[in-house]
């Protein structure tokens, strides 16, 4: 069997949401799993010194553009949020804990958490929005609002986002297949065909 | 007559000349004609605080294999040029300077630039392999010596590159068509289905 596609996203990153929304049937077109990762960008951004996208006024505008471009182009729904960016903390610890009992429920509370952001508006970044999020996909949000407060959940999270940086990875959404990196939902058609492909 | 489209490029960017390939052929396919206008990214760059991607090396390592992925997919031949990133003040004044007179040969020598570079591995980035490159067109190269250094010629770029920064424009490729902005050429599907459709 083929290794697992390595997913890697950022919440408060709507081009992360959008690939959030294609990648289990891109990979499953190719007999392929996924392997999903939350990120905090903020921190890798710290250490390579690249300015997040809102923090240039220029970018900002071309990118609230794009976003609502690729949803018409895509049907993929999005509203700009009221609160952005967001805090990535909390939904990150949130998907990180449900993972460590049931992984297809963790990703099930991603898309439930980015659909809540950029459909629905709400702020992810806040540890009750994220509980009640999870407690409308019927999970325990009481463990959940413990597990993200859990120090070893925290120190999880941090040496993933760690060693997610040790194999390249630098922005949102990042994909590695078979040892090539993927960045950005713009490459989701290149990775498309090296999956068909095999490489090229 | 629909509006021709702006199409922005930098010389110091392997995109810009993917995209320089394939522009006029994909707006010929819209019945559109292309106005092409040299950047100085470095100074877009300057005042937006953003890093030119071969100061973070994380990101310098994914787009040269990205660009050699987009050679392998598009057949577009491309080798990394020993020196990178290249000084692009002589070769965009050249490329002004020739269009004052002959928008044509402007662009034929802004190709014959790109692939100098990224396909022979010259430094177009030097006054004299611009000249030796034109003179291969037939083009006056001691006039295009004397354009290059013409305090007009040089003001005309400040001045355009100013033009572009304040229309929105902060990367390479930079396309826009009747007021939309298309970021890179990863945008080019994006572009091709929003000029045959007329927007969307």
């Amino acid at each position: 069997m083929p290794a697992a596609i390595d997913f890697y996203f950022e919440f408060s990153s709507p081009y992360g949401y959008f690939a959030a929304e294609r990648i289990e049937a891109l990979a499953e077109r190719h007999g392929r799993t996924v392997d999903w990762h939350p990120l905090l960008l903020g921190v890798i951004f710290k250490s390579t010194g690249v300015l997040p996208l809102t923090q240039v006024p220029l970018k900002r505008d071309y990118v609230k553009r794009d976003w609502e471009r690729i949803s018409r182009l895509t049907g993929i729904p999005f509203k700009m949020p009221s609160v952005f960016p967001i805090a990535s903390h909390h939904p990150s610890r949130a998907v990180l804990f449900v993972a460590r009992s049931n992984e297809q429920a963790a990703k099930d509370l991603t898309l439930a958490l980015y659909r809540a952001c950029y459909v629905e508006g709400q702020n992810i970044g806040e540890a009750d929005v994220v509980c009640a999020v999870a407690k409308g996909l019927g999970l325990d949000a009481d463990a959940i609002a413990e597990g993200m407060a859990d120090p070893a959940v925290k120190d999880q999270l941090k040496h993933e986002v760690g060693a997610a940086e040790a194999r390249g990875v630098f922005g949102s959404p990042f994909v590695i297949v078979d040892g090539e990196p993927f960045w950005g939902f713009d490459r989701f058609d290149m990775l498309e065909a090296w999956l068909e492909r095999g490489g090229f």
